[in-house]
């Protein structure tokens, strides 16, 4: 694990996904881990820390998550634009080694046993909401985050710090075709 | 109103959100006009076209969607990050001038009576789609979009165009504290 990652106050939590980002969607049930991509993730309250996203009927993922009942939400890098994409688009239904050929690195925190993806810069961990309406009419889940860590080289003291941090640190702004934007450049408002 | 704004299908209206920017509201009811800023606003579906946005109960934007049952997510830009702010920090309940205080112009489109924001690059116009229980307890609004367009000069044949258009179009990811970044670089995966 990166020793650069260190836990964000719950009530911070909301500052990892406010500017947008892609991330990806990690659960685990019984042994089997998986990871899939989701542009549609988004803040839903500050506290306590809640999320939503959205999560096809037809992903691997999503099965795990109605049966743990747990998610985690992380911020991929422009380092990972490549494994990001290929995620999103190789289910572990066809491809069993999905993960080691994506080249996806696991590891868990002390104490909490859900799979989150190294490299990343931020992690929401999740316990789902049950929301049974939402979950089958709309696809869309509410978790409540109950811990969250990021890398402090780019998100420290409650705040992004893309613009005094390595490139290759900043999220990725996924459109489609293959196509994802970089963060860009900080802009100030008094 | 500028002429470079046209419809956007709305298959592909989903691709105006899909990078995660900041959005404005705005929305009309008897006469009155009122935008805010939100960050929680995410697509929902592809077709027909849906959307998600947080809306505090202390808006008064939010009063005017309950009302009217119709609301625009708007897509601002690097522009407009001054007016954003403003926008997103004071209500029309203490600041009857609002919007001329913040430089906002609204335009209406033919045969849609939903007062638009002028200088964005992305308009969405959504219907309610009516979930009492996610409004109530958790400030979050389902909209339906009807109708959609975007300042061709950015927007496209479904795809963003910000790697060669001029940077004052990109769009504005905000994290908190007056602190925007402005969207970055294509990143193209095979």
């Amino acid at each position: 694990m990166n020793p650069s990652v260190e836990a964000v106050a719950l009530d911070k939590a909301w500052r990892l996904l406010n500017h947008g980002p892609t991330v990806l969607v990690s659960a685990c049930h019984e042994g089997v881990d998986n990871v899939m991509a989701a542009a549609w993730a988004c803040a839903l309250d500050f506290s306590p820390a809640k999320v939503t996203v959205v999560l096809d009927k037809s992903t691997r993922t999503r099965a795990l998550i109605e049966q743990s009942g747990l998610f985690v939400l992380q911020i991929p890098t422009v380092a990972q634009a490549a494994m990001v994409h290929k995620v999103g688009h190789e289910s572990l239904a066809d491809h069993p080694n999905k993960l080691a050929e994506a080249g996806v690195e696991l590891f868990r925190m002390p104490d909490y046993d859900q799979p989150m993806v190294d490299g990343c810069s931020g992690w929401l961990l999740c316990k789902v909401v049950d929301e049974p309406w939402n979950q089958a009419v709309y696809d869309l889940f509410i978790g409540e985050v109950v811990a969250a860590w990021a890398d402090t080289r780019v998100f420290r003291d409650g705040h992004w710090h893309f613009e005094d941090a390595d490139p290759a640190l900043r999220s990725l702004h996924y459109v489609a075709g293959g196509r994802f934007y970089a963060i860009g450049e900080a802009i100030d408002v008094a």
